[in-house]
């Protein structure tokens, strides 16, 4: 890892545009661009044509938003002079979680404040500030190799449903997969085993998420009066939440673990291999133990184990003091983190039979899935996954280990539709508080970030000449 | 039952002021003095003060707002001229449970409406109506008797937070044992078995309520990231719920059971012989299918069987679409109905203990149990008893049967501190609402309660001498 001409350039190109690319970001943070939320439905838009002209003015020759039947996602294209040179998609998102102030946020979320190092905002490492790397990291490239076209046929593809489950995402692949066809994907939606230990990600989990209803007396009804005598909606809520999972935490839904990829020896060796340190890792999830599936490690768990979670439970009274009712209605999220081998919709039928077979008598139910995320595991012989490594060591001038995602995102829709295989380059940190208050992003790993896709390009026009 | 004079003067007086009774009555349901809510403390004084000022415009020479560290209560009394005669107090209340438009109510829960003889408002059957047919009640008293006093010494005790559980009531009864001494209790809070078999009420069930809230990481964390590795708050607060019970739906508390007064085989006959239609009852608890402890009939269910019940649950995200977290934190209501023979601060022990058991490390959990409401069961010889069902017998004009209720009230409170039995006298039917939207008071009933409290000063006060 000596240092070339090469990577002084790209450093000083980053050094001298470093301010205003951080407020071009702050810009576009601003956007309060929250999916899941329709009253934010402009936002989004806003969000996606903020970014589209931003792209313009970056050098794409294409920028272009890209309508859905949901929230529009963002198109751009840059050509390499070289024919015969990869094409690469690169694939982030532009919309954002939900966020108050009064979720527990220090500042407010959609304006950006930068303090010690950090930026902190809604969207700052998921997933804006990880799309952004790559708008100034062509620009370090450009510079570096003093050509007018990337060394790579560069494509970028930004969605706008990330956050409430690319719903539309899969027919848009589908529908633009001429556009957007490519040797090879690359997410920039992950992240890195530390501030110190940069990893590349070769798999994340997939998610199938579903919200469930549940309905006993037509109303609230007084429980003194009729309790204990009829069934009540949040006491069956609460029993299909416990009977998720039986005594050793693996979930009791039938046929669940049918199809999951267990961790061979090798897997489970290279994952006890990291330098991780339970109490770092609790500190980092905010929590005060760890649990979950019985013989499994913690990042086994996150990693390589499907899982079964309420998200969410609602039902009865709710506010200050007492209520002595029967509550009318009762309400479930549960979201099941899937691993390589499950198909979402098979488990969406094993969880639909299984809620069935579990709400008694006296209590409608309904049950609505979400658009599911398949889970997905990077080939790890792929030339373009050594590029991808060759890049990072160069922009943090230390080796890169491998790890795995316990998230979810759309790459297994890119890699089935468009048959290229997905490679994650990701600069997060565990720290960074993705969907929690208080999220951002380090502004030393943001521009490592910048770095590596200045290289990215370069090494892999220079090792690999995929077949035509 | 054959008519007497004094009924038909009783009735005249009744037709003749039934009009300016309802728009009174009226008046008083328009004020919003719902005592779980602190936005409505001055609702609660004023309506307090409301009530006071027309007991005194009723003829009560003593009518005052008493002030407790909570919600203030209202005491008048009106003593006969005959030393001699039994003294009686009755209770009530005059706070409400809260009520919004938007819980389903057809018309604004606070302004009353008069439609196909009823009279929807909150609180109109529990308990402002119930409180007031005792104004009329003795002011057509006097007109049967000609006299200027009651036959009786008569109390009136209208509390403030009975809807939030009386939490200083047993206090003020303490406090005031002196001037609310009396031979006998008459509570109006409760019930008859409908609109065409009335009915003399008992007993009640006590309550204990709590809340736990469980907290888990220190935020909402990404369930992509750390589900499946923390233990989730909500999956708790679920798993709770869950082992409140067993397969029988037994309440599973140890302990729970250990001093409940077991039904006799003759008390299970009297229930057994009411006119009970499980459809019918089905369709007033506006539920689908009944449901609850083995080996017990819903009338013994709701009426002499103890149960845990679930008034409220929350946790994590519950607004629109989805959010994938691990949720900080989680939240339930819980309440038991209780019957005679069980101690409430036994019962508060064993939950405790039971709580503190079932929650698993990496989770705080903090428990609070509002001021509990004792079971309470009236003595069946008691001739104050026998009066009570003659002068229903003559307002109803056929044979009176005995139930139990299921709900609770400060009753046992009274009995314990003021050594005086207690009676219930209610005209509420199960179709009322109480505690739910749409609220109503049967005019035709409230019409007899008040031709009931008539007739009962009189009976009482011919019958029986208490012992000085």
């Amino acid at each position: 890892m000596s240092e070339t001409p090469a990577d002084n350039v790209v450093r000083t190109y980053i050094d001298t545009h470093r301010d205003a690319f951080l407020e071009d970001l702050a810009e576009w943070l601003r956007i309060p661009s929250v999916s899941a939320q329709p009253e934010h439905a402009d936002d989004v838009r806003r969000s996606a044509e903020w970014l589209a002209a931003h792209l313009a003015k970056t050098g794409f020759p294409v920028a272009e938003v890209w309508e859905t039947p949901g929230a529009p996602a963002v198109f751009a294209e840059w050509p390499s002079d070289d024919p015969g040179a990869p094409t690469v998609l690169v694939y982030g998102h532009h919309d954002v979680q939900p966020a108050e102030l009064a979720d527990g946020w220090h500042t407010e979320p959609f304006e950006p404040v930068v303090k010690d190092g950090r930026m902190y905002a809604r969207g700052a490492a998921d997933d804006k500030g990880q799309v952004f790397f790559h708008t100034l990291g062509v620009r370090a490239h450009l510079a570096a190799t003093g050509a007018e076209a990337p060394a790579v046929h560069l494509k970028l593809l930004v969605e706008g449903e990330e956050e409430s489950g690319s719903a539309h995402f899969r027919a848009l692949v589908e529908r633009e997969a001429a556009r957007l066809a490519a040797d090879v994907v690359i997410v920039s939606d992950t992240g890195m085993w530390s501030e110190t230990t940069p990893t590349v990600c070769t798999g994340m989990r997939g998610v199938a998420d579903c919200e469930i209803d549940l309905h006993g007396p037509d109303q609230d009804i007084h429980s003194g009066a009729f309790g204990g005598a009829v069934p009540n909606p949040a006491t069956v809520a609460a029993r299909l939440v416990a009977a998720l999972h039986d005594a050793d935490e693996k979930v009791a839904i039938p046929g669940f673990y049918d199809n999951v990829a267990e961790l061979t020896d090798e897997e489970r060796q290279l994952i006890a291999e990291l330098p991780f340190d339970e109490d770092e890792w609790l500190r980092t999830a905010k929590s005060h133990a760890a649990a979950g599936e019985k013989g499994y490690s913690t990042l086994e768990r996150v990693w390589a184990r499907p899982t079964a979670e309420v998200n969410g439970i609602g039902g009865g009274y709710q506010g200050p003091g007492g209520k002595t009712i029967v509550p009318a209605s009762a309400h479930l999220k549960l979201s099941f983190r899937l691993v390589s081998g499950q198909d979402p919709y098979e488990i969406e039928a094993a969880v639909r039979d299984w809620v069935a077979a579990h709400v008694p008598d006296g209590i409608r139910h309904s049950l609505v899935f979400g658009a599911p995320t398949r889970p997905c595991l990077t080939p790890l012989g792929h030339p373009a996954l050594r590029s991808v490594v060759r890049a990072m060591e160069r922009a943090f001038g230390q080796k890169v280990r491998f790890t795995r995602e316990g998230g979810s995102g759309p790459a297994a829709d890119l890699q089935d539709v468009l048959g290229a295989p997905v490679l994650f380059l990701g600069i997060s940190v565990p720290s960074d508080g993705w969907h929690a208050p208080n999220e951002k992003v380090e502004l030393d790993l943001l521009l490592k970030g910048v770095e590596t896709a200045a290289h990215l390009w370069t090494d892999l026009a220079a090792h690999w000449r995929p077949a035509a």
